[in-house]
């Protein structure tokens, strides 16, 4: 073990949030640790906050509050910044500042990093810095040092992440209790797992920016959140998961970042699909996030673990201080951001998976002939179709196998133009199935 | 990203078999993509085997083998030695030999690290070179990594892990079709899950190397298989399955690295253990490995994917190559081993758990008023006690709160010998449930 030399490093904290508070009570609680594990003792250099006078979380030495980020961040003292206040600006401004100033960074923000990734890693590899950012993705969970260097020797096929806990919550609630998405929602809040304004959880635009990072390392190219298709989950009825669940399905919110058969494209999107019951994604309930990838030689693995939370989110960043710490004292840096194979990303048309169908259709002898040929059409093999209900409440419900989203699309404009169909009830993708 | 020098780094192969021809393969199926990760190409040096001529998965340049293991780990061109052989010897021979010539080392060797680690971890620090070895522990599961450097911000209690594919299908199969354990050994075998002489598994001596390292790693301190406290699965009958299965309880053979309630010591165990059906770790099906870890911040986390195979094993290795790889261009090191917490391992009757309890009792009066007295005895709280059968087959099952497994030790030893109690069918261990 490497003795503690006397000097500290001195750490720089943006914001004292949720996530912020945590990270000072582990900083102190764990001192002697951390001492131990980095070779160095952790001192706080101090904390920009937007007030000075609010009721915080946790209590901070008046002495250590500070309204001048930018002079925190620039100050000769400070070793590493530790950027907890999330969006894209003072964050970027910020973060630029302190990697010009040789600081090393500690991030959690997301948005900004699928936004304008590009930025905040050509600056960390100009000034010769660490940027990590673990938890920027599914919290506490190990994701983002297990897929950029214990995968490093592997070929990544695909990942399929549950990396939103509030619309797990809320799809597990509508799945074990028969909710509709409404009260699901309302019983979130109330929980305090969704905010007041829910837009960017159900409405996928945390997923989405968490997508777009997890597909850039996965597949060594620039992704950014605008190349990631994104559909919510509010238009889920609680007949589509009674649907999904009669079939052996469940229905989750999930960001797939899957390489092109051909290997030189990928895409990246986030929605609800249908997966078995069976699938290790299935199980995770409540508002857990879990990640599963299958790779060339690893072959299928998965990741859980709590996805958000100050105390899991603050767990993720001090593993991230400890490992910025250790690169510091040892005058190296860890791996820097992995581009070279410059894969592009392509459309939605392009995606190929199977297809779940739910149809209103007259009560009519032919119907089915005639449903299945818009399909035929398209090139669109069904492999399964059953009939619910009778009479005027008659549902055809079909499964597809294998398509491209282009062709479905076509198909469910084609099958929207026949009289017998009264109604295309729903369309959703069945994701974590073996190509069939 | 770093441009590609043209010096390549040359591996030494220690070992030509399941692991070690996949690892050829992948060196060269991914050749270009790995160079570009590292930031230099890599290059086969040799590979030690034992036998020349014999057949193998691969075809390798007759050039690049030798029988002089020693010569090649020590020549003068070789950085990096990967060493896939097993077992102690020669492999600590030529580890010591390899990092007394200052080469780096990537091991899967979970026998040496458990057994003398602190000879290699030593070699490792007064050569100043790296020793990795995420292939030791659960084949491509990152979990090394994550371990020791995600989790180190954080603080440990306790680790269960499924760490030995071949266990964990003998009893999935158990659980899913009631066969006996010699049936499901048999099925194994058939498959190749399981050697032929299968004592390294069904034991439980693999999956005590595996505690002993992971324990290790946990809680910052040095530990050896003699350590672990180890119990195997040929005890299990087919009754003890369908009975945890009755009352909503899987059973798996779990590595068990638990803290203390003080902090100040830690328990490491191998066992069969009943864990409920909703637990993480009772979805884990067949020859998979999952390690779930409960750390003071990040919560609960699980880690999956294939514990063993060539591929998944190589993958790992691979992985470990493109660390030392660049940290060797960039001439420094990864984290070294972390002791410094040098807690104390206690013995197996301090752990406390809860414990699963069947008696084959006399149809008597009373009986169990004399039974529950042995218990009361010994402190053991009764949780749950249900009779099962009638008249000559009558069965008490209990269920206890939390006990020591002395105290629980002692109760079994007073319950023998009552006249009314005719045997003690089974004593299990009783996981994955919170403190009650």
């Amino acid at each position: 073990m490497k003795q503690t030399s006397g000097k500290p490093l001195k750490v720089a904290l943006l914001g004292c949030g949720v996530v912020g508070s945590q990270v000072i009570r582990l900083m102190r609680e764990q001192s002697a640790d951390l001492a131990a594990r980095i070779g160095a003792p952790l001192e706080l250099a101090g904390v920009a906050v937007r007030r000075l006078g609010r009721a915080r979380d946790i209590d901070v030495d008046p002495a250590l509050l500070t309204t001048d980020a930018e002079a925190l961040v620039t100050r000769d003292d400070v070793d590493i910044v530790v950027e907890v206040i999330g969006g894209i600006e003072p964050a970027r401004s910020l973060l630029l500042a302190a990697m010009n100033s040789g600081k090393s960074i500690v991030s959690a923000n997301k948005a900004l990093l699928a936004e304008d990734g590009a930025t905040i890693h050509a600056a960390a590899r100009e000034n010769a810095v660490d940027l990590y950012f673990e938890a920027a993705v599914a919290g506490a969970i190990p994701l983002i040092r297990p897929l950029r260097e214990s995968l490093a020797g592997d070929h990544v096929h695909r990942v399929l992440g549950i990396v939103n806990g509030t619309t797990n919550y809320i799809l597990d609630k509508m799945d074990s209790s028969g909710a509709s998405f409404s009260d699901a929602l309302e019983e979130a809040q109330a929980l305090g797992y969704a905010e007041a304004d829910p837009t960017a959880d159900v409405e996928g635009f945390d997923a989405a920016a968490k997508a777009a990072i997890l597909a850039g390392i996965a597949f060594h190219s620039r992704v950014t959140a605008a190349d990631v298709h994104r559909e919510g989950i509010t238009e889920i009825t609680a007949a589509d998961v009674a649907s999904a669940k009669a079939m052996g399905y469940v229905i989750k919110l999930l960001a797939i970042c899957a390489r092109a058969e051909d290997g030189r494209s990928f895409g990246v999107r986030v929605h609800p699909a249908m997966i078995p019951r069976t699938h290790p994604l299935a199980g995770v309930r409540e508002a857990y996030n879990a990640v599963f990838v299958e790779a060339g030689s690893a072959g299928q693995l998965m990741f859980y673990g709590a996805g958000a939370g100050g105390a899991p989110t603050a767990s993720a960043v001090l593993g991230d201080i400890v490992a910025v710490g250790r690169n510091r004292l040892a005058g190296t840096r860890g791996p820097e951001e992995s581009t070279y194979a410059d894969l592009t990303v392509h459309p939605m048309g392009e995606t190929v998976t199977r297809y779940h169908v739910s149809l209103d259709v007259a009560d009519k002898p032919g119907v089915l002939a005639r449903v299945a040929d818009m399909f035929a059409k398209q090139d669109v093999s069904i492999q399964t179709v059953r009939q619910e209900g009778l009479g005027a409440d008659a549902q055809l419900v079909l499964v597809t196998h294998r398509a491209s989203d282009a062709a479905l699309s076509a198909t469910i404009e084609s099958l929207r133009e026949l009289d017998i169909v009264r109604d295309v009830v729903s369309v959703m993708r069945v994701e974590g199935e073996d190509a069939s």
